[in-house]
């Protein structure tokens, strides 16, 4: 047991973790203070975290500490990306272990400032603290476009769309536990969807020119439970063509018609949104840069109807008792 | 091991613990989406992040659910406070682990609300996962005064002072480890340093109107080391009479005239500062609201002078081969 006072180590590790960072103009001052200076703000902000801890959401053996970093910032980009707008600075905890030499974080560290470079998004700061698991902390900022997209705004008679392609990484992920069997192509493309994240920044802010404004969540706790924050935030429900839901033909190899992971799976970090049934999954595509999909409807009611799914796989659902099916 | 993706109790928990919570007019949406939405900042901001961890920080039997809380968010003001900030809104990322119930965790938000009040900052989003150590980490948003307090303006000729008195905390760390014996109002005194530390929010405030502004830093990590971050960012040296430095008569009565944990000790969270000869202890007490003493002076060169400390009392102090002892 200790005091929060840091260790020379530890301030070691910073200076060294910082060198590589590059700030844009809007940081008046980076890391090495007490806080970080940000230049104001001519838009409405956005304020997100997200965590990724070892042993509960990852394990060193599956990935470079390259991926590891890039997915700690692409997790929360997401999150920006859900509501249209540009991802502006982060401030990063890393909760470090023994055993893990400087190579090791520097290596993470080039993984997040890759994915920083790529948003354009600043480290501004940070804090290292000991514990007995590596635990990567980010908070990030970002700036919100003329419209924001919140989960509240969906309205009957909307059309819900996701882009990409959805269980993938839920698949990767049982195929990294060694819960799924996979191999060649089939097992590097989910694995990949699993530990590399593609953040949908562009596609958010294409979005968030609509209007009226979509409602949108980026999906990271499965399409269902995602899709349930926006029917309740919204106060409305929604018919789901089970059949219409993008998989990816690897997901198709790996699982067949097992649905469970593109229903419920976690950590697909695509966008579902709810716009008005004008547009069609071609302009959306074009516009967005991303493929999109049109997956089912919004309805008056607070139901959530899957049509087109056989009985049988529901079971394997979690957050199926929330649900009703009417095949 | 498991993706991100969120379990319903964990929804259900943060559902609990989102209730309470009230936003002031900046914030434009509170928890409950991808991210909050903030109005646009007039000024430059500051922004920072800390964590406390179970087992490295803390230990659950030392204090009540509520006191963790308020801590938790205290040490990140003391941030903002030793720039000149305003603090206006938080973000919080929960690990938490078996064996707390919903209770503690009422108990635990009940005391970051209360100081989240008393500052006027806003509690306006988070994020909750599973762990082995329960883990608060809070990422704080400031709004910066006319001038920003930085630990690079020191400038040879100021005079260095600080706020309250040092060394409480940790000698209250070392009786709740049971490394230092105290009884009575001593032990209370000390212990309560330790466990409810009063972020210096107005004094900070205050030291910010100054002009020239002050160099400043909170006393996180001891106060040679964070005096030292403010001789190396700002190129001087220093000369501390180390009779001047304020104990407070409790930590006289526990620790005699061992100076360790005044000169080196952590988790004080008092301000120090470097400002230009003209103003006295007494003015600066009244302006501050709170005691400060000077203890000091910013020289030329690189050294940091201790004067009228035994050389006998050094070989305990962390730190020490950086610096050179003039007795």
């Amino acid at each position: 047991m200790s005091a929060k006072k840091k260790s020379s180590g530890e301030f070691e590790l910073i200076e060294r973790l910082v060198k590589g960072l590059r700030m844009t103009r809007r940081t008046i001052l980076g890391p090495g203070d007490d806080c970080a200076i940000l230049a104001a703000s001519k838009r409405p902000q956005l304020f997100t975290i997200d965590s990724m801890i070892e042993e509960v959401h990852f394990r060193l053996e599956w990935m470079p500490p390259e991926k590891l970093g890039a997915k700690s910032l692409a997790v929360n980009l997401s999150d920006i990306a859900a509501m249209g707008g540009t991802p502006t600075a982060c401030v990063i905890n890393l909760a470090i272990r023994e055993g893990l030499e400087a190579r090791f974080f520097d290596r993470l560290y080039a993984g997040i400032r890759d994915v920083a470079k790529r948003y354009h998004t600043d480290v501004v700061g940070g804090n290292i603290t000991r514990a007995d698991r590596l635990a990567i902390t980010i908070a990030l900022l970002g700036e919100a476009s003329r419209g924001v997209m919140r989960r509240d705004l969906a309205r009957a008679g909307d059309e819900i769309f996701v882009t990409g392609t959805l269980g993938d990484s839920a698949a990767g992920l049982a195929i990294l536990s060694g819960k799924l069997a996979a191999h060649g192509t089939t097992r590097r493309f989910l694995v990949e969807r699993h530990l590399n994240p593609t953040p949908r920044i562009e596609a958010g802010l294409a979005l968030a020119k609509l209007r009226p404004l979509p409602a949108a969540i980026d999906i990271s706790d499965g399409l269902l439970q995602d899709l349930g924050h926006i029917l309740k935030r919204s106060g409305v429900g929604a018919e789901i063509e089970v059949t219409a839901i993008p998989l990816s033909s690897a997901y198709r190899a790996a699982m067949g018609d097992e649905l469970a992971f593109a229903l419920g799976g976690g950590e697909d970090y695509e966008l579902l949104f709810c716009a008005r049934p004008r547009l069609s999954e071609q302009a959306l595509t074009k516009a967005l840069g991303v493929p999109v999909r049109r997956i089912g409807r919004i309805i008056k009611g607070r139901e959530t109807v899957l049509r087109g799914i056989q009985g049988a796989s529901m079971p394997k659902l979690r957050g199926w008792d929330q649900l009703r099916a009417r095949p």
